[in-house]
């Protein structure tokens, strides 16, 4: 078999193969296939797809070219979720807790951020003591005793998606459903779910820019899942601003426990009851959605939910006081209000300026060495839909220090919101729902 | 400037201004743009083509990436053929001296070759005392004195060409027009052509093998001529079977003296006045292309042509009394018939099988440090269209020894001939012609 050949199969419209993608994959993981082959068989994919099967067997192959991770030593169905990335995401802080409380096992492996804000391991360490150093046995321990456990990626998974994601990167190949979904998917598989959420954001702020090809994303994920007998459903949500108030990494522990305690913003607290819903009923704790969404609404208002976040918090080392006193957890010195220079109403909040914003201030890594700053960030007073007048703060940036930078990112977080004389026109967060029955859409 | 922002343009389908291109061709001969990006850019290219002004940029770019030859020494306008390749092809060996024998200037750089058989530096060095070895200005003065010269490729003619080259053959983007295209013009460029005559095979031994892809390849290359100030013009002919009779260095160089003394072979004849006469044209030496037809005919039978020929033999060491002696080239020891096992008529015969038979037997080489016997070939006996009957000789193979591999050289030279029942339908040679006003088809 010559790689040259399977390019051209592809390039020609071809379908490849279980095999011939294991020589691909094989191939490419252990540098025996060049670099420029891989590109140019990525970007002959990105022009002429593929079919679900080959699409699978990529997923397969990806997942099998590092450590597979065995959870089957923990009881019940391991759901996970994934999300495709958004500012102000805190949705894992708060669905772990939830879902957990109702007895879904969540085995949670987590990265640390590069960007924006921290990953959701950063944000928990801003809580005193907690850590997420757990051997493997503690790890499944914790879960099968308390149902919820958090530790850091460990071991060599999926390799072959990080060479093949940083040569996509390079190489104008990104974009291509295909791949993004068996990037995403393999790594899940590889970490051991038995079933999977997907939250995938879609809008100008996303990485997805419409609804159609979210849709297309999630369906091909969702179709690897079927494929491959992970059950998998995909949530499509709008990210034309900041999900929540909060930005940085206090910050969203905040207002997850608001939201855990069932006072949490309007938009967080529904994307969370859906996910978490979805995760319910793959893991089998509930008949149907409906039946799953009322169970997890209860648990927010009865106080299961946050009690199952502070035994969480506790077991690993953290000091759960700050749930009753948030002065317990890191806070920025200054805050620094930004208002709004006309009045009328916000029809946009961009999001990914938001994130970058945050990240100035210190809320997240520029570089792998960077130290985060946990107590700094961005609080929004005004989301879309709302009206505004001229000298009304739109948001409060918390600061570490009163200077020309910080006064430079106010003038960035004020230019981020959108702000016309005409009342938007409300949209709504959720979009549509994917799963193995095909797409549900929400305005329909 | 970003090489992936680039690739990502052609990707989404926009154009490349010429900056643009001079980046990246530059940055890739130099090393500073890695072959894994270059590979995924030739993928898109080959997805997205290249309009005709970027297809000029590229070409421009390409042909300055190495040395660029200085003919203005050479007093008119200098008028270089390029072939795309066929077996037996001696067309440039007959070429040369005809149109030199008007007073075209033709100051031709050439190859040794790698295949089937010799370039047409092997196929001339057949002849005893002939030798290339001549400086710049000999060549300069040589052209000036008798319209003729040859000298082998020197310097670094094109680098980046090269470079990409090898890079498409092993990432299946090999099949681009624009791509084909600039590689072949960007070397006349270089070459220091003024005017370009083009010899475009089609059919199924041939690159192209389809007329519809010949005529666009020679579109794309006429429409550079076009937008570099170098005319062009393209004539596409049928490869259907080797042209004329003879396969070999030695052998094609008396099938070429033939040819100049009025004799030779129709098809081969016929190729050469036309092509010719559209390098009359261009080079200014006629007024349209029926009288550069006739003018060109009248030389090869009132001797001028092979004449010219003898001159242009001594004037580079040459001993040029095999004209008037066939015997004092290299002559193969041994003859060998291939004879046909079934009577009808012959409908096709694959020039590339002979090609590689001939290369079996000597002719040609199969790596760079293989040496040439110039005496061995194939000569063919009949030709598409001829009926045959079981027995009746087919083709003699020139050998240097009778033994199991002539044997079955023999058998792989009587399988190329497709023969069957039917009289088959006649096809012309020669089927468009492709100038800068439009294509020709001879058969309308």
């Amino acid at each position: 078999m010559r790689a040259v050949d399977l390019i051209q199969k592809k390039r020609d419209g071809g379908e490849l193969n279980a095999e011939e993608i294991s020589f691909l994959i094989n191939g490419y993981n252990q540098g025996e296939i060049p670099d420029y082959q891989m590109s140019s068989m990525a970007m002959a994919i990105l022009f002429q797809g593929m079919t679900a099967s080959e699409t699978a067997a990529l997923t397969l192959e990806i997942a099998r070219s590092g450590d597979q991770v065995d959870l089957s030593p923990i009881s019940g169905i391991k759901v996970d979720k994934h999300s495709t990335g958004g500012v102000g995401d805190k949705t894992t802080l708060i669905l772990g807790p939830l879902v957990a409380s109702v007895g879904v096992p969540v085995a949670k492996m987590s990265g640390r951020g590069l960007g924006h804000t921290g990953g959701t391991i950063d944000k928990l360490e801003s809580i005193a003591g907690f850590h997420t150093e757990l051997t493997r046995e503690q790890f499944m321990n914790q879960v099968n005793d308390i149902s919820l456990a958090v530790i850091g990626q460990s071991g060599d998974l999926a390799p072959a998606d990080k060479k093949l994601y940083a040569l996509r990167d390079v190489t104008a190949t990104v974009e291509s459903i295909p791949l993004i979904a068996s990037s995403v998917m393999s790594k899940k598989i590889a970490a051991g779910a038995d079933a999977i959420v997907l939250d995938v954001k879609t809008g100008s702020g996303a990485f997805m820019k419409t609804v159609e090809r979210s849709e297309q994303l999630a369906s091909a994920m969702v179709a690897i899942g079927s494929e491959v007998g992970r059950q998998t459903a995909a949530v499509i949500s709008d990210m034309d601003q900041p999900l929540g108030y909060a930005i940085g990494n206090a910050l969203e522990v905040l207002e997850s426990v608001d939201t855990l305690r069932g006072q949490g913003p309007e938009d967080l607290t529904e994307l969370c009851l859906v996910l978490g819903a979805h995760m319910v009923v793959l893991g089998g704790k509930a008949a149907s959605f409906d039946e799953a969404k009322e169970l997890l609404r209860k648990q927010l208002h009865n106080g299961e939910a946050l009690a199952k976040f502070r035994t969480f918090i506790v077991a690993q080392g953290g000091d759960d006081s700050f749930v009753d006193d948030a002065s317990k957890l890191p806070t920025a010195p200054h805050t620094l209000e930004v208002t709004a220079t006309e009045s009328g109403y916000v029809h946009a909040i961009e999001a990914e300026e938001l994130g970058l914003s945050a990240m100035v201030l210190g809320a997240g890594r520029a570089t792998k060495e960077a130290v985060i700053d946990y107590a700094v960030g961005i609080t929004l007073r005004k989301k879309v839909g709302e009206a505004v007048k001229a000298g009304e703060t739109l948001a409060t940036l918390h600061i570490r220090e009163q200077n020309e930078s910080a006064a430079g990112v106010a003038e960035r977080v004020r230019r981020a919101f959108q702000i016309q004389q005409d009342r938007p026109v409300a949209r709504p967060l959720l979009l549509s729902v994917v799963t193995v029955d095909g797409i549900t859409r929400y305005s329909e």
